[in-house]
């Protein structure tokens, strides 16, 4: 199964000994499940804040990684980790105050009257697990998501995923709608329409015999082609979705914890979900995720199912946590993410402006999409998008590319990237822009 | 959903005042899917070896935790992770050399030839993905596991672990067995039982439509009240397994890195799996999880559906898996696991004896469990296995309980548990055994 911006294995004769005799002895032991970025794979042996450092000593400017939000190696999350681990490490069936502390002071963050948390390790835990919620509240089956969406890896999980491909099966209660398509509609339009598919998948699933037990959504849509946040676009199908007795769970895994310039990204959209998932900047690559959401869901679900994840909510995981929230708020990331990534929308639209084949620019905070397609036919231009991350991978700027036809760059860096690391990241661009498309 | 040594929440005036109002927010902010152990839950402020420390710096002795399996707060593991962290910690579509190296050593573990292995961040992740490759490369549905089995709590991971209770819905595709039931029977008149019923779920399955993917056993078999791993016992039902066209999972979560004195459970077992899962102590509390198996498996549904986990073998998890080696290694942890779990047995079954009411003991390693019944008629007493577990909890040495009935003493202390630490177990165990049942 193809991935964009994926290694070719047949291209290991560019590397050098060393990388070439990595990766091979990599092959041999990890073997087909796992795939390298670009032509020429990274190999990375150390970072530091918004750069990563090859085994030859070069960086390279970290443009996509959404996991360090605070930065590659953040020495308050190395001290606080370490700390912790020197104390107590243990699970959730003992009393212990970190958990507590945390839980508070996350739930404090939601708009959501009396809110929990359960803490898991990873994202696609925590869809799996919300998912389990809302079906065995509802005692429904159905799940309604985005025709492009990106949920996780478990079967349940990726069983509301279709960006994993054609061999990756979506079972009869699932039912798939386009996302809004805010390049093409304006957001009322945008909101009304997806609405109007939301109830249309309402009707499909009941044919099959299956109620709505959610409906859920990446609240920027980046499967989808990065959509964004949009006011009120989600709005219309949230309230369809919960007039059918469906739940609604904000997928804030790729959106949340300041990304967009904001705590989470459902607020702008209208939306008022019931489940929440959060996941991969949470504890800035300490393995931490969760669910937040309504107290009655939990009451019913706890209550009758009850639910332990042992390494979910350990008090390491907790203290990196708790040093990305301190890092986001003392050094002001939410409102950088916003002033930078307003700086990159505009500056790379100035660049698609004198540049052919870059058909739209938009974003959401520190998020941005670029759309490469062919300047004669309009048409998504795969190949070029490929060439572009390739090109600026050799000028050692890191992006990716993405989107259903695998045209649409991706930069999506930590929240420190700062405005002084603009001009690196938008020479780059530059540069690959106007690189002849090497046959 | 009733869980063996739950605490119930009445009980909460039995706790000083601060633990009280710890409790307080905790139900407030966690609710209700959490659970803690014990009438008195433990407010755990620190660990050290096999101590923990509550809040008024009173020492526990830990028997019961297999996660922090080289000890609580490890040296090795803290100071390997935080330089670790100092360094960088990414994900594997960059190439790093601590995954591939810890892969290479961690699968030449395995008597599975040419071993691959994916890192994922929880033994339910592991089960999961697991049952996708199953799944996926059979191109059948089908999954056997043991009638009391736990495996996991993603959907996929529940649906094959009938533990999780009533409310936890096990759906057609899915077929229970009882597993050997070594209290009563010997091992080859067990293990020809076994597959009998193996036999007769392949068939059940087929009457409803599916085919066996895959057969799941825990190597211990521990929810099914710790059967260990008697000589051979699953070999006649893997083949039977085999024969179908299904794979075999040998679930090492519970059994592997040395609880059972060996590195694994299965071998002894006579199996030759297709997949292992592994989980709990392979990071020491750190989330780290994996799948090792059949290069031709991973090949098949690595080329078709690929698969990444964000955090799976990130190089800070990657360290304190490495630890964990070095120091089962280094430490003889193994060995150590062999001789001290010998001595626990022979000296529980020794109390035994002594006392009435405990109707079997047995154990694989430095993993003992105690029946406890009622001397006049045999019946299985969850109420004064309860008593049993409090009452050394009250004496400061942590065991829980568990089994089909809940009267099952669980006994599985971190491996680092000495000869030395013995007398403090037994003699807390006597006292309790000792205690008239409170009314």
């Amino acid at each position: 199964m193809h991935m964009a911006n994926s290694f070719d294995p047949r291209g290991a004769s560019a590397l050098d000994v060393a990388d070439r005799e990595l990766l091979a002895r990599r092959t041999r032991v990890l073997g087909a499940p796992y795939r390298l970025f670009y032509e020429r794979p990274v190999h990375a042996v150390r970072g530091n804040g918004v750069l990563l450092y090859d085994a030859a000593g070069l960086d390279y400017l970290d443009a996509y990684n959404n996991v360090p939000v605070v930065g590659h190696s953040n020495p308050q999350v190395r001290e606080r980790v370490s700390a912790q681990l020197d104390v107590l490490n243990t699970h959730t069936r003992y009393l212990t105050d970190a958990v507590v502390d945390y839980a508070e002071r996350l739930t404090g963050l939601f708009d959501i009257a009396d809110a929990q948390a359960v803490f898991v390790c990873t994202g696609s835990e925590a869809v799996d697990l919300a998912l389990r919620m809302a079906r065995h509240v509802t005692g429904r089956r159905g799940v309604i998501a985005t025709a492009h969406a990106y949920h996780g890896t478990t079967e349940a999980a990726a069983a509301i995923s279709p960006s994993l491909g054609p061999n990756n099966p979506i079972p009869g209660e699932v039912e798939l709608v386009a996302a809004p398509d805010l390049a093409r509609e304006d957001p009322a339009s945008a909101a009304a329409a997806f609405a109007a598919r939301v109830t249309e998948a309402i009707t499909a699933l009941r044919a099959r015999g299956h109620e709505p037990a959610a409906l859920i959504v990446d609240s920027v849509m980046s499967s989808d082609g990065l959509q964004g946040t949009a006011a009120r676009v989600l709005e219309p199908a949230a309230a369809v979705a919960g007039a059918a007795g469906a739940l609604y769970i904000a997928d804030e895994v790729q959106a949340g914890f300041g990304r967009t310039g904001a705590w989470w990204g459902y607020p702008h959209q209208g939306v008022r979900p019931d489940l929440v998932v959060l996941g991969k900047p949470m504890g800035n690559g300490i393995p931490i995720a969760g669910v937040i959401g309504r107290p009655d869901v939990f009451e019913v679900f706890g209550r009758d199912v009850r639910y332990f994840n042992t390494f979910g909510g350990n008090p390491v995981s907790i203290a990196a946590a708790g040093a990305v929230l301190d890092e986001l708020e003392n050094r002001r990331l939410l409102a950088s993410a916003s002033t930078v990534g307003d700086l990159l929308l505009r500056e790379c639209t100035a660049l698609a402006g004198t540049h052919g084949g870059v058909s739209a620019v938009r974003g959401s905070g520190l998020f941005l999409a670029l759309e490469i397609t062919d300047p004669a036919t309009g048409a998504a231009d795969a190949a070029r998008a490929a060439a572009i991350v390739n090109h600026m991978r050799e000028n050692r700027v890191l992006i990716s590319a993405s989107g259903v036809s695998a045209n649409v760059l991706k930069v999506r860096p930590p929240l420190v990237f700062a405005e002084s690391d603009a001009p690196r990241l938008l020479d780059a661009l530059d540069a690959a822009l106007a690189a002849p498309l090497a046959g």
